[in-house]
């Protein structure tokens, strides 16, 4: 039986499910298959590499039938990228951090969705006024940049604060118990990020897929380590949530000599070429407690909707005597 | 219609409700009324102070002919505390922050629940081990000391890790949305403490109270300087969540120079015993978003309760076609 929220009204969806458009991890190849089985996939353009965009993005349309979408750091675009990515018609543009106000008339003639994700609920507000047709709550818990606002309570302030624009739920969502909650809070569906990061078709490293399935919530922290390691000055309070790593437990405390440090800045990237996890980050969110094995985009899709059908059932039969 | 949980059938609950053993502020009337209404009034003991529990306990005892209990911070008490509380003969007996095994058979041979609330995964399987019979997951949301873990990731990770134990989930919690997001994630119910707080019955003061209902989630803060004023010591990773006040802005990043400032200790206590909330914390959770008046325990008993059970048909007409 399909759920219907705002969200699966407004594009078809057979599921309130989004995949989080985890930059340079959510490629076109996971996009189409998340759409594909109901879903609703985003290409994340993260930093907005053009050559990158030009290599996904086809993946993506070609791949799907169904609406799918692109996101972008919205610091990190300009005109130009925006107007890259909007060539390959994606039915949905999602904008994270900062300003979206330039590049609103741009998407928005394009007929694109615009799904603008924020942090607090003053920044909620900020993207109501500038149009966003859905707006995502993340709380602290996702995984790579996020900010510091907790996802269960955030979600009904950020839903009654913008009024009657639909939000959507991110941050430490992981399975069919998350989603329901979500839905229960007010929210129209809930944005995965970490938890499509471990399915087959993602563009990580197998050694980091493997990480997620073994790490737990416990054992990830929100740091600015890894982002200073790679020259990416990101503004408070804006950090990143990854597995806590033997880079991070010699770094941590110590970001400010880390900065002067610029012998490191290639170590962690040669780290990630090579898949050395013990020094490069895996991003990932405090629902990899709940994260077991790399499974198909598709076959995660129909198990996480079917977890939610359940939760929304027996949540129900609660009120039975 | 009642909610029934396993919670609810423990206890002969109406409502899967719990007040949250907040120190100095829950009193034994704040928790009569929740209990009388349906809920789970717990006594916040705090610190221990045998005066304060010798006047509290028994407006709770003899104000409710229902469930009701008292919470302590487990590394503030010792056996003659512990035995001061048994003595008024608690249905409940909450145990929060360290190691509670010197304490549990003392407890259990008084008969008492015993709920034992923890900030992750690793101290929720302690607790399983110690004999808990309830476990709270407290997310770093909640209002006052505790930790870094989310809410909603931890409640279904604790809730897997300890299973068949039953769970609470606790931070963040202000309104039915809230608790019905706790049900689906696996939870039997849920602590509110802030929300509480602002009950006509609560000890707080009256202008704590009023700061309450103007402020929102994204003026509140973990932080140690509260702590470190009033000399408390505090093991990392606990800290305390207030609203954002000139004190706060004066001392944060400066926590060893407060440290030093031996001075500034009874300004604190001071400012709370003249109600001077520029300079004294108002601890608070996250959901203060969700809080807009100051209105009666039982009132916010039933109209919660209600939310709640709203909440969970709406989740469940989301399957309707």
């Amino acid at each position: 039986m399909p759920i219907k929220t705002a969200l699966t009204s407004m594009l078809d969806l057979e599921y309130p499910l989004v995949l989080a458009p985890m930059g340079g991890v959510a490629g076109g190849r996971l996009a189409a298959a998340v759409s594909e089985a109901g879903g609703l996939g985003l290409v994340g353009g993260g930093y907005g590499e053009p050559a990158w965009l030009e290599r996904e993005l086809p993946l993506a349309s070609r791949g799907t039938s169904r609406a799918w979408g692109v996101g972008f750091i919205t610091w990190n675009v300009n005109q130009s990228v925006v107007e890259q990515a909007l060539a390959h018609r994606p039915p949905v543009f999602m904008l994270s951090f900062g300003d979206p106000r330039p590049y609103v008339s741009t998407i928005k003639a394009a007929g694109c969705v615009l799904i603008c994700q924020v942090q607090n609920v003053a920044h909620a507000r900020a993207a109501r006024d500038a149009g966003a047709d859905l707006i995502v709550a993340q709380g602290t818990e996702a995984g790579g940049h996020g900010a510091d606002r907790g996802t269960l309570p955030l979600v009904p302030a950020v839903t009654d604060a913008v009024a009657p624009t639909p939000t959507l739920a991110a941050g430490g969502i992981a399975d069919g118990r998350g989603v329901a909650a979500a839905l229960t809070l007010g929210a129209q569906g809930a944005l995965l990020g970490t938890r499509f990061y471990a399915a087959v078709e993602s563009l990580g490293h197998d050694a980091a897929k493997r990480r997620l399935t073994q790490a737990g919530g416990d054992d990830t922290r929100r740091t600015r380590v890894f982002d200073i390691a790679r020259g990416h000055d990101w503004p408070a309070p804006y950090t990143g949530r990854a597995i806590r790593n033997r880079f991070l437990e010699r770094w941590e405390g110590r970001e400010h000599e880390l900065a002067g440090a610029t012998a490191e800045r290639p170590v962690v990237q040669a780290a990630l070429d090579r898949g050395d996890f013990d020094t490069a980050m895996v991003w990932a969110g405090e629902g990899v407690d709940l994260i077991a094995e790399v499974v198909s985009a598709g076959e995660l899709v129909r198990r996480i909707g079917d977890e939610t059908e359940a939760c929304l059932r027996a949540a129900a039969a609660l009120l039975e005597s």
